[in-house]
This record gives structure tokens, sequence and C-alpha cells, in this order.
């Protein structure tokens, strides 16, 4: 990683609650994408990053679900990616070249949005080391349209754009409840979507052994547990059935993962912050060894 | 329609979401009462129906439960009657006249509130049209009471004003868990009364093959779903209960609804107003033929 | 005043700052009247009066400008008007029982509002027991139109109201900004109208050794001092202007007075009804002898 | 209890919902502690009883799910403790002086926080009474921590100061999902914590025949059902299940009640102050004997 | 404009108060860039056409300062520009096409924005068809860096890069309190910086007989008067200054304007967005001929 | 500084805007210190810092005022003592212990609050090692009072406290605008009151040669440009009137300040924190010396 922090020289951030490991002895390295340019109605996610950080502080580092402590955990927090407002190819590059080097490192990336496009160049990475990668998406929507507005790479197109270097069939969608025709039809003749109601053991007999990437677009959960995103849609699940889902995958190999879509001024309570910090907390727990 | 839009100029407004049809030629003709002249909690619902037309489009046109898409209903979005602020009697009048012009015409009335005193022109006129007419009541509250604070016709009192021309046995009350012992009791004894348990088997029984009219106010459900409406009650359903109730009403002979008591500025996040748009469109399919 | 508080039961509330004095035997008698059912844009005036006893706590007893210490004044606060939702007429005809029976037992009634409205029953209670009586108008409008939407009587038209049976030449407009152009070329041709450069003095000399009624709008403060208000008007005057052009009437004989149009829901800061509590206090002092 | 009122004068409030009795006369004595000095999070739970109880007239007085009405039953609201900014243990004593004048009278203090640290001399002045008293902590955290940032006695420490004066298996802990791993296995290892799934009867059951002090951390809540509060957590219990425990409760010998945490200004909804009222009439209802 | 308004789709929205002229035979065309891609701080200015349109209703259609009323001025306002999200180079030229449209048309084109960037391809259109063009830029800032965080064209270069075609001396910059070294010692030896104490004398002196191209960045009003952009800086100027420095220029020959950078969102009493109502009213009366 | 530094662990913070030197080659070290236990209305004022230091970013390193870059000056931001919950005494102390230590290596303290009490330690350790100090009291209160609801020691009297060390005559306040009549009255007598309406000028000639200490309690300002604080109060100063007689006191020798009382939750637009970060970059160059 110590070639790309160079480059890239990152901003400055209070860190995640616990996280003091050394970058280079970490298991796992957590960055921040603070980028929300296409967004197509709310924006703000840009402030998705600082706000999760911060609101980590409300929680305790046990988590009495999983049964351990982050402080038993390996991880670092290297900050925010200086990404430049309005340019979406640079912060993509930028992505792509972080969450590679620390590939390279045997490292997991974990990366909090800024918006879903931000997954493009992560799952990228994570496929070119493992070619056999299945994909994980936690989602209101598919963002399958081939474009959206006239955009082909935006946050309403980011699972098709994936999806033209990774087979559909390798993509697992799960929790959504909107979307156009097209998208549910398609997803019901690959038999690769599961509706609020799957469980735990339905997704992990899906995954198999391939090693994993997950991104969560904080939207999967219902608007009265988490209003602050872009495009909130009523019908969502509840914080203990991600929970539950995310927990299931604790023993599957992780390869890096996302937290999306969180734009905290848009819920003045505070209470979404603490609950993308609370899936962000469950995620490194499911994504590291039990073995610290 | 046309002699009455004639005498009601309609105030301007951004349609509903794929509201394109012609108003003559619609199956469904929407309108919205922005009026909140006898509230007596929190006012606001004036501007209820501008909310749920701005919060439509954070909405997809398709709906994956009605497996239909909005393009391919015939229904027109009219405007606001021009109420009069605080002359609830001419505003009543105003949404009499205009619900019978729909449906003399062959259409099915469907109105955005603004305060559930809406109801009482609208159940009226839809009753001279069909005098079996059964009414269907999701509400926290019963509104049986004769009078509420000295006044005999307000959002408090509404469907006792109807039960003064629709036997209480035709109307049936569901997810009610607020009121006064006698409103309980004398549901209870009539046995028209729901509560959130209720499935949609058992409504649809109830109502048999009588034509139906459907008014819902927002407030059934949970707080934490819907923050944004006049008189909160803890307790409430989830959206997906009220979808579930609303879907299983599709087969019946839908001859008009309402919406009511959104009351947007209380809820910054806009949550609540996509909620009632969902709820919108939601109606908008089950009142409608699926061979558009 | 003891018939009317017999049949006018006034709901329970906490009064304003340190009003302590019987209302038998005080100089001055406070009321709300928690009505806004004509409110053209922005409701929630019906939290007016409670907000401003609730932010009087903020302050202290004693004015450094007026000198005087609110605990040396014999004023009391009886509460709310019992105002049916929605029956604008009945409301009115509280206000105006209320104002008479205060008057007669020679004592001077206080209003909270509320919307502007209200001023029509106190102006026409004042002004039969002054015929000489001169109203003095703060306001961003001029409340002159005929009608409003096809209302005669409401918060667009209240002074028109007024000038059915006051002649308009005995009614000053200070602070107006915005209005129709009939409203500024009839005040600007009867000279009756002050703009924000207005002193002290003018308003002093204009009146005279006529009694006065003072009402209060107070959107006439520019929307940075007091935002929550349903019409606010960007060029409006600071709290230190309104507060001197009211200080400057302590030494004219007061008949009545109102404060109108704080709608406190509309700014969560709380600074809004702070300002409108210490408006209140101002005129308290200004209303009463300085010898209590 | 008359001597403890002449010492300590209450301040003015308006009374919780249909409050009328004499506090001689009454089987229940409700009072305010706004004190938050201690809180390690977010503050404003000084704002706690006043909210309440302005958020209790929007409910009705009758109750469906206990089938009574708060107008039969004999309790008195005697106001707020004027407990002094900053003095945390000045404003203990003042809540334990008036409970146990409270107890002494043979009725049953109940009391609206303010923080939770408020519950050590309530349960103190039971315990004192009945030695062989049970409590009851429904919170999503524990409170079991010997000291927190270097203080022995706060909000985050209270339940481990009540356990240095009651046996740690007299008190039973439902609904905790946050802590550290001590407090947790320390809970399991003597079987007094239930989770979120615990039935009404499993707690019944380990009552049995003591009697009781129920405290009401409002936190146990889920966030999107109550997210105005210090510590939001994530995971909560819907109202509907708290209402279900507690009224699973109301045929034990109730000895005293809290219920504490509301911190109103961070919901700008007035749903929590709403659901925090709802929660103290069925603690009113299920604390009282069912023939007033 | 025929040509323009086929290629590019506009958005229906709902328009400006009192804007009923046919965009053929209108004076001045309005429309709405809704792009906020490149903020550098607080995103949500994509939201600030819609909020002005929707806040003009609040106003009247008279203006006591300029004595005129919008019903006799010809404007149109033909919706907003489909901007792609994220994709700044397609929204600029967009606006650039129109402006052009408009301009060739002899009308003159008026923009609300969005974000700053926007006047970039306007003052270009402008100068093309007026070389000798003067640039009044109203703003807290100079926005002169010719790159910020690694960008060359976003809102805080936008002027410049208007440098790059217009000589610096040919723009005047009123009312900037913010920037760096570079900025202010610059202007000041260019002499083409306005402080806050200008008056409007001053500035007609510097236009002389050249035509004009007027850019308001809201934030030149003191963030109390307009909290809602997305850098707010204290120290600003009241509303009447700035209204007083737009009507000195209403005798100048005018080729275009826009406000810019509302931020709808951040400011929930809706203050901000009806100060920018007002001042587009404002500049719709200063831009046109007084005898329509 | 270093033993100190060592005794209290500081909290983790982002620091100040431009705050890069090392803490014991600074020539001013800021610190924070997020106490407000004894807040007598609106608590939150231990948000205070973390809000200032992230606002800080909103602004540019140089001042046009000062004519200086904050890159220019050598300062510190160590970041926040860890103040126990509650416990004022302690926390008390820990700044007094603290700010002696920077003073004894020759170094001004600066510090941001938290409450107002905070101002106690720091001038006394001013006072100790200058006895002829002079203290500028900006404020809206006098904080005069002998005990405040019994409390000696607190927010409302924390001038008093000082008083009991420093003659008052060394002591001047200016803005205060509310108090109780004692407080004015001895003031005037005292002649070390100055109203809004005071001159740079006057203050410089009160200071003469003395080093002084400054408090800044940021409501001095008016409820519009900041109501994020504790106890707004109407009719107070423009943000350009405070940084003018800043501004003016530049050529003083600076031994210490504060700014306290933000409470950055109750003002949702951030304006508030932009507004008292910018106050602190003000005081950061005005205490420091112009070659640095």
């Amino acid at each position: 990683m110590r070639l790309v922090t160079k480059a890239l020289i990152l901003q400055k951030a209070r860190p995640f609650l616990a996280a003091n490991s050394n970058p280079e002895s970490a298991e796992l390295v957590l960055f921040g994408w603070p980028f929300d340019g296409t967004c197509s109605f709310r924006a703000g996610t840009r402030f998705g990053p600082g706000a999760i950080r911060e609101a980590s502080e409300v929680l305790e580092s046990y988590c009495p679900v999983a049964r351990r402590d982050l402080e038993d955990v390996r991880f670092a927090d290297v900050g925010d990616l200086p990404v430049p407002p309005g340019d979406l190819q640079t912060s993509l590059d930028m992505a792509y070249r972080m969450a590679t080097a620390i590939r390279s490192a045997g490292q997991i990336p974990a990366v909090l949005g800024g918006e879903h496009t931000l997954s493009l160049p992560l799952i990228r990475a994570a496929h070119e080391a493992d070619p056999n990668l299945a994909v994980i998406h936690f989602d209101a929507h598919f963002d399958l349209r081939n474009q959206y507005l006239g955009v082909e790479t935006c946050h309403a197109t980011v699972l098709r754009r994936v999806s033209d270097f990774i087979q559909p069939s390798h993509i697992l969608h799960i929790g959504q409840r909107s979307g156009i025709k097209e998208e549910f039809d398609r997803s019901e003749l690959l038999g690769n979507y599961c509706p609020a109601s799957a469980k735990p053991e339905d997704i992990c007999q899906w995954v198999g052994d391939r090693p994993i990437y997950v991104t969560v677009d904080l939207d999967v959960l219902d608007p009265s547990v988490l209003p602050g995103t872009g495009t909130p849609e009523p019908g969502g699940v509840s914080f203990a059935t991600l929970q539950g889902w995310l927990q299931g995958l604790s023993s599957c190999r992780w390869r890096g993962w996302d937290v999306v879509e969180l734009s905290p001024d848009y819920d003045r309570t505070q209470v979404s912050s603490i609950v993308a910090a609370k899936v962000t907390r469950t995620m490194i727990f499911t994504s590291t060894s039990q073995t610290a």
C-alpha cells in the first residue's frame, strides 16, 4: 500500500471507532470516498464517510451478536481519498488504485461512500484478483439500467457496468423493491434475486465456496430505519434483518466491501449515521478472521 | 367532467408521476383538495397534494407487487381545487361537485387531501350513485364522535357524519388504535372493526360483491413510517401491511378513494411524502382495470 | 370580566413570564387566541400563544430599555380562548366578548394570536368604547384587499374590514413592503403609511392625544430576525427598530393590543418565539402605567 | 407528602393528560426531574418532562389495550422538582426525599426524567420500604459499568450503583443490545437478562409475587420509533412489544417507576415525545388498581 | 429559440410567479439549470430552480421599489434544462446552446442555478454577441483561482475561466469578503472590486454605457439573510443593500443574468428560497424595459 | 506544556483550519473544553469545540480584514480536554492546569467552549501571571449574579466569581442587553459597561497598556446571526460589529482568550458554527504577533 499512499495524499479525518492498527499490519484497511457527483435525486453522500466515523463513537467496540470486540481486530482507517469535486473518472481511478494496492498487500479493502458508483472500481479490482468472485448486492434498487438520463456510468447503472465484466449469474441481488419491469423480469429469470424474505442460509448456499465482494446500498433498509439517503424507498427491511444477512456471511471468504449512499444531512436526528456505523461495525467483524 | 372544470378553475400543479392521460379519456381522475381549516392539533395538510406529487418523482412508474406500470393506466391529474382558506362548506361543496361530475362521466374520482373531512362529500357522491356502497376506512382513529370541541363537521367526526346517510354496518374500520370508549365498544358490537392483525382475505370477505369506496387516513401507519401527519399515534402498521391490505382489494369494484392527512412540513426527511406517494401509486393500480 | 370567564372556560396554560396578578386587580389582562383557519400560505399560528409563553421563560423580567420590571406591572395571563377549529365566526365572537368584558372592567385587553383576523373584533371593541381611537398597524403587508381568494374576512383583508367602521385616515400603516399597487397608492394618497425609515417621533406626532390600539403582525420584522411566520417577506426591519417604535409610544394612552402571526414550528431554533416574547414584554411595559 | 412539598417548591407546569386528582387523595403521584448534567453523548433530557406532558394532549385518555380511562385513575401531577443545573447530588437528594414522602403516604411515586441516574434514589427509596423488591430494567444498555469516563455515579453506571445495595439477581435486564463484554457475560451467567424476544409471561414468572420497581430507559425502543434520545442504538423493539411487556406486568404490585432519557429536541417531528407520553399512559394504568 | 427547444426537451415545472408570456413573444426568457456536480462543500443547488419557483408564489407580482407589476412584463418560464447528473460539460453545453438561441431571437436569457459554473457558458454567449460586454459579479468569493482541488472548471474558478476570454478589467466584483491573498491583491490592483460599502452610483459609473451581464451568487448576502447556500460566509450584506445595487442598474442595457447557489434543503424555514425568489423578481424588473 | 499533556490525555480531534504548528514551538495553543453541565436553559455546548473545528474548513486561511494568513501564524490545536460528564470542579481544574502550563511556556492559551464557566479558571491562571490583567467580556448577559437557582459557580455567575479575585473595575462588559436591574445599575455606576454602540477606540482607550484576557460569549451576537446558543437574546450586534471590536484590540497584549456558548445542534443550517469559527479565526490573528 505504500506507493499508493504516497501518490494519494489522504485527507485527515477522525478514524472509525477503535481503528488503531498500523496500515501496514492491518488485516482490513478502511478508507472513505466522499463523492456524489452523479446522484440523480438528493445529493449529500459526500458527507457519508465523515458522518459514519463520527457516529461510530456512539457505539461500543464490542458486538454481542458477533461476540467480538473491535479492539481485537487488526484494522486501519487511512482517511478519505482526495476526490476532485465533479470529476467522476478521476475519482473512480483513485478508488481503483487504492483498492488494488491494498489487495496486493494481502489486505481487505473496505470503503465508505459516497455514491454507489464507487462499487465499480472496487469490484473490478477484486475480480481481477479472484476471477471466480461472487458479488452480493444489498439494495432497494437493481441499478441494472444501461443508462440513466443519458449517463452510462452513474449510481443508477453501477451493477450493469459491473455485469459488463462479471457474468450476471455471479451477482446476487437482495432486497430490491423498486425498478423497471425489465430489471425484475431478468433477475427472476436468472434466479439471482432474493426478496426481503430471504434467509441467511439461502444466501450462504448461493455463495458456496466462492470468494465474495459485498456492497451494501443503505437504502435496502426501510426509510423509517434510515431516512438519510438519496432515494428512500418505502417497504424495506429492518436493521435486524440486514444484520442477520451479513452475520450469515461471516464464514465466507471476503475480498472487499463497501457501504454506500448515506446522505447524513437529510436526517437531523443522526440516527441514519448511527445505523450506517453499526452496519460498518458488523461488516468489519464478518469480513475478518475470528482469531485476531 | 367538462362543465365542472369550467366552473372550478383548477390551480396549476406538477402532475402525479406518469399522469399523462387526457381527462376526458381517463379511467381515473385525480385531483387535490388542499384544505386543513378544521384540524384540531397540527395543521399543514393543505400542503399534502403538492408534496405527494413532488415525491412521486422519486418512485418508478412500475410496481413489482402489482406487476403493472403507471404508463399502462389511463389516469389524469387535473390539479387542485381552488378551496377558499377557512371556508369549509364551500370547500366541501367544490369536492362534491367535482366528484359527482367525474362519476357522471363513468370515471373514478381519486382525491389527495387535505384533512379527512374531505371524505364526507366524496362518499356522499359515491353513495348517491351506488346505494349499496361499502366504505373501507383505514385510520388510527374512528372519527365517530358526534362533535369535537363543539364542531359537528370536522376531521374528527367525519365518519360519524358519513353514518348519517350510510348504515354503520356498511362501514369497515381498519387499524384503529385510539379513541373514546364508546367508539371501540360500538364498533366491536357492530363487528365492523379490524385491528392491525386483520388479513386481506378478511377484508375481501366483508366486502363481498359490493362496490367500494376506500379512505386512507395516513396515520393508520406507524409514526416511524409516517411521522408527517397531524396526530401521530404510536403502535400503527408497517407500509407492507397497508400495501397488502390495499392489494387484497384489487379485484373489488372501486367507486372512489382518497388519501388524507399528510402534513409534509412536519417530516423534513421527505420520507412521509414518499410513503404517501407510494400509497397513492398502489391505489391507482388497485382501483383501475388490469387491462388498460 | 367575571361573567365572561364563566361563559368562556379558558384552557389551562403556563402563564407568561412573571404574570402573577389576579385577573380582577390587573391593569392589563393577557389572553391567547389560537386560531389559524384562514391562513393563505403556511398555517401553524395556532401554536403561537403557547410558544410565546414558553419562550418568555428565557427572558429576564427586567428590561433595560424600559428600565422597568414585569414584577412591578399588575398584569394577568388568563390562558387561551377555547376557539373551535375551523369556525372563524365563533372564534371572533369569543375574542370580542372577552375584550369587551375586559374593557368594561377598565382594564387593557392584550391578545396573543393566532392569525391577524383576530384584530378585527379587538379593534371593534376598542372603537366602541373610544370612537376617536387611532389604530397603529405594524406589518409587512397592508391587509387592505376587499377579498382574498373569494373570502371577505381573513388575515389578508383584516384592515380593510376594520376600515369598514374606522376611517382609513385613523389607521397608520408602518413597515409595509409587499402588496398590490392599489394598496400602496391609496396609502400614499392618504398619507397614513410609514416605510421602514420612519422615526418614533413621526409616529407619536401622528397619534397626537388620541387613544390608541396597536396591532403587531410579526412579519414586519425581517425574516432573518423572525423566520417563523406564515408569509415571510424579505427586507423587513430589525428587532431594535421595532422596539424603538414601540418604546416611542410609551407615553400614549393604550386601549388594547395584539401580537399576531407567529408560526413557531417553522423555526426550530426557537428564536422566532423568543423574539415574539420580547416584543410582548415590550408592549406590556409600553401599554401600562409607569408607577405600578 | 405535605412536608416535602413545603420544602421543595415545585415548578409550575401543565399537568399530564387528565391528571386532576388532588395530591393528597391520589393513588399515584407523578413528578418530573429535569436533570441531564452527566449525559455522556447528547444532552437535552432536561426537557423530557415538559415534552411528555405537552405531547400527552395528543392522546386520548382511554386506552383500548388496558380497556381503562385515565379519568378513572386517581393520579396527580405535582410538577417538576427545582433541580439546580449541574448539581447531581442535590438533584438526586431531592428525588429521594420526594419519593420517600410519597411512599410514606402509601402512594406510588412515578417520575419523568431526565437522565437515567434518576433511578438510583428512586429505587433506593422503594427498596428501603420493600427489602424484597424486584427491579425490572428496560434499556438498550446495561448501565453496569463501575465507572464511566472516571465518573462513578452517572447515567452509564446507574444499575451498577443500584446493585451496590440490591443483589444483582433481583434485577432483570430486558432489551439490552449494547455494552461491554463483561456486562453481557455477567448477565448471562446470572440469568437475569432477557433479549428482545422475551415474552411477557417470562417476565411475570421471574417476578413471582415480589413487589416491583420498573425503570424504562426509552432507548430500549428502536431509534426508528424513538430517535429523540441521547444514545440511539439500532436494533431495538417496537412500541407494541414494549407495551406488551408492560401490560403483562399489570397484575404485579408496583412500588414505583420512572420513564427516562427522552431528549425531545433531537426529534423535531415530536413523535418521540408522543411515544414517551403513551408509554407513560400505559404505566399509569399498569401500576394502579383496576377499580379506581 | 424554436430549434433549441426541439433539441432540448425541457422538464415540466410550475412556472415562476406571473410568467404567462409565450416564449416566442417574451422580452425575457427564464430557464433553470439544476446542476451541482462540482460543489466543493455542501451540494443541493440542483434543487434551486424548483425552490425559487415554488417560493415565488409567496410574493406579490407588484414591487413597490420598482413600482412595476410582473403582469406587465413579457417574460416566459420555459422550465429546466434536462442536465445529466454528474456530466458538467454536457450540462454547460446545454446552457450555452439555450442562451445563444434566446439571444439570437433578440431576447434576454435569465437563468436560475444550480452551481455558479453556470455563468461560464452564459457569459460566453453574451460576450460573443456583445464584445464590449461588462460583467457584474455579486458574490462573497472571487472565484478567481486557476484551479480548485485539481479541477479547472468548477464553481470556485468560474470567474477565472471567464477572464480567459474577457479582460479582467471588464469584470466588476462586488461584495467579496473571502478568498486567498492573491485574489484580493489582484482585484485591488485592477480597481475592479467593490466592498460591501459600495454605492449604486459607483457601480453605474463603472458600467458607463456598456451592455451588462449580471451574475448573483446568493452567498453575497449575509448568512442570517440566506443560510441556504453551499458555503455561507459571515459578514455579508442585507437584502435591502443587494436590492439597492440591482435597482441602481435598472437603466443599464442587460444582456443576460443568472441567480445561483441557492441550496434550499439547508434552510428548512424556506426563507432562503423566498429571498432568492425576490432577488429574481427584482432582476426581472431591472433587466426589462419599463414600458411593457 | 509537556508535563500537562502527559497527565491530561487529550481526545483526538480534527484540528482547526491550518493549525499545523508543533505545540512546543507555537505562539498560541488552542484546546477545547466540551462541558455544559450547568447550563440553565438549552444544553449542547459540549459539541461546540468539534463543531467550530469542522466549520473552520469552510473558511479560507487568509483574512482580508487582518490582511494575514493562518499559515503564517504559529499556532497548535492540541484537541479536547477529557472532561468527565457532570463533574464541574474536575473539569474546571483540568482547564486551569492546562492554561497554566501553556502560560508557563510563554504561550497564549486559547480555548473553545463549552459553557461560559470555563472562563473562571482561565482568567484565574492569566491573573496569577499578570496581576494588572484587564478582562474584556463580550456577552448578551452580565453573568454577575451571586448565585443562580442556588448554584454559586455556573455559566450565569461566572463573571461574579471572577470579580471575587479581580476588581470589578478591571472588567469591561460589552454588548449586554439582558439582566436583572442590579447588574445594569452596578455596571453603569462603575462605568465598565459598553452598549452595542460602543466604538473600538473606546475599548482600546479603556484598556490602556494593560495586558488583556478576552472572553466572547457568542450570544453577544444577534440571534439572527447566531441562533445556535443556549439563551438567544434578541437585539444583539452583527458579525461585522463584533469583528470590528476584536480587530480594534489587535495592538493589545493578549494573555488568553475563550470563545464559548456555541450550541451547534440548535442551528441545523450550520451557520452558527461557521460564524463561531470565523470569530475564532479573527481572535487567532488579533492575539498573535503580526510578524510570524
